[in-house]
């Protein structure tokens, strides 16, 4: 093996919002963790590059660790908007480190959130993705964006809820105070569709936590939207064999609002998620590392 | 009176695809007509203006009349996405006519669709939108866009479609035909996920006649959707009170096509349509001449 030098083990979550990378060392032992800017890939891969790898500068600077110790480090790499191999080589091959694998963000995810264990993860914040894992196999449901999937996300909740307020407005649904104060909120619904016209997830996102306010109050349109998301989530579950132990994590901003909505039979193997998805590029990384390491 | 002058009536219709000028003369006899380009006006004002002022000049032009009796003319135009007071103003300031009513095309496509009669339009290209008129009232449902509405639109249908192919990808849906014919069409999901990203409602329109066509032959998601667009129509039809020899006039590239998906109540009073939005246009022009013509 020649002489120990120092190796490292990186673990990268990436997304809309932010980036966060985390390192240990070779036994495993947590050193340090830092922040950045947003790392969503498609939406602007030039971005999610240049501010994972102000992350890792920053990160690495702090520690003292050096060019040359990087270039013998191993990391895992989770980021929204990863969605070919393509995407997935340009981002490795923008990273200083000896191995990089890069995968959109639901390994990670799956892996912070169970361990090593089977059971099901619905992530759901501004996107929405399922992943089921049993002794088999990983399945994946949704994560493709809301154009063409993410039901129950916060983005569908918020134009759910604008889409109520239409009907409502043209009397092929009742009023609510849930429709009611979004009318107002955009003054009336020329206002509606101005703000619809340019919205984002994010701003869709942005009207989710009242939707899901106004169906625990019990306001039959914020009831009628939620129970819809959580028929999609049960409908997921429902497509996956659970068995023994099984656990389903719900996490994200929105996730663990669901849980009253789930069939009993779901309800009661809802658990709090081990770690983030962070924690689970940092675990995946290990793994890769150690693998490496037993190889001749 | 005065000495007798030349007066000019013009009808404008436009939209996302282009746009359409028809003048008559003071006795209501049609002269002549033109078209220009693109005129959504939320899409593109500068555009429309451009475009609608451009076919009056080159209909002006083809029939020797002058800006004097430009400016004596009466004029009604009915364009997509005019969507507030400021947008009418501004419409109508960019035209030379003496008067210029404006407003979006609901009101001129129900009276090219209906004359005077009462009875229901509902107008599906790209777009949607219902217009109900009773001895009482005008009523409107939807046409906000896609975003918040146009259920049932081609855009809504092409877009539909897409959702169904992801959700057969997931195996939350029984693939068929179409939904394999979709995904063959871009290759595979990550292709239609970078399709769905930046396609705009006449991106998704194009899809909509494979979606009528596998309804037609029997296919399972195609009739699962245009049941849904027609299920949007019916509860609109259903709201609306309908007399004596009331028509429903199913209008655009797409409207004929729900016919057969109708509750047999409404299939029963389906009448073509009278005229086009351009005649309706020329038409409410011809009732404000004659009615400015009457004032003192």
């Amino acid at each position: 093996m020649g002489i120990a030098q120092p190796q490292y083990i990186f673990g990268i979550d990436g997304g809309g919002t932010g980036c966060r990378v985390a390192i240990c060392d070779a036994s495993g032992k947590r050193i340090g963790e830092a922040s950045g800017g947003p790392a969503n890939y498609s939406t602007d891969s030039i971005g999610t590059i240049a501010n994972v790898q102000a992350a890792v500068s920053r990160l690495a600077a702090a520690h003292s660790i050096s060019p040359d110790d990087l270039a013998k480090s191993t990391a895992r790499v989770g980021l929204a908007g990863i969605l070919t191999d393509a995407d997935a080589t340009a981002m490795a091959d923008a990273l200083p480190f000896k191995r990089s694998i890069v995968s959109d963000d639901r390994e990670t995810s799956l892996a912070g959130a169970l361990g090593d264990a089977n059971g099901i993860l619905a992530a759901i914040g501004t996107g929405t993705f399922v992943a089921a894992r049993s002794a088999e196999t990983t399945r994946f449901f949704g994560g493709w964006g809301l154009h063409l999937s993410d039901q129950a996300s916060g983005a569908w909740l918020g134009r759910k809820a604008l889409r109520r307020t239409v009907l409502a407005h043209d009397g092929l649904a009742s009023h609510s105070d849930l429709t009611q104060a979004l009318l107002e909120r955009t003054k009336d619904l020329t206002g509606m569709v101005a703000f619809a016209k340019d919205a984002t997830p994010a701003d869709y996102g942005s009207l989710a936590r009242s939707v899901i306010q106004a169906a625990a109050s019990g306001d039959a349109n914020g009831l009628h939207i939620v129970k819809e998301g959580a028929a999609y989530l049960n409908a997921c579950l429902n497509a996956v064999t659970l068995e023994g132990e099984d656990v389903i994590c719900l996490t994200g901003g929105i996730g663990p609002h669901y849980e009253p909505y789930l069939e009993t039979v779901f309800r009661d193997r809802v658990r709090p998620a081990l770690g983030t998805a962070l924690d689970g590029a940092l675990r995946l990384a290990q793994q890769a590392f150690n693998k490496m390491e037993k190889a001749p």
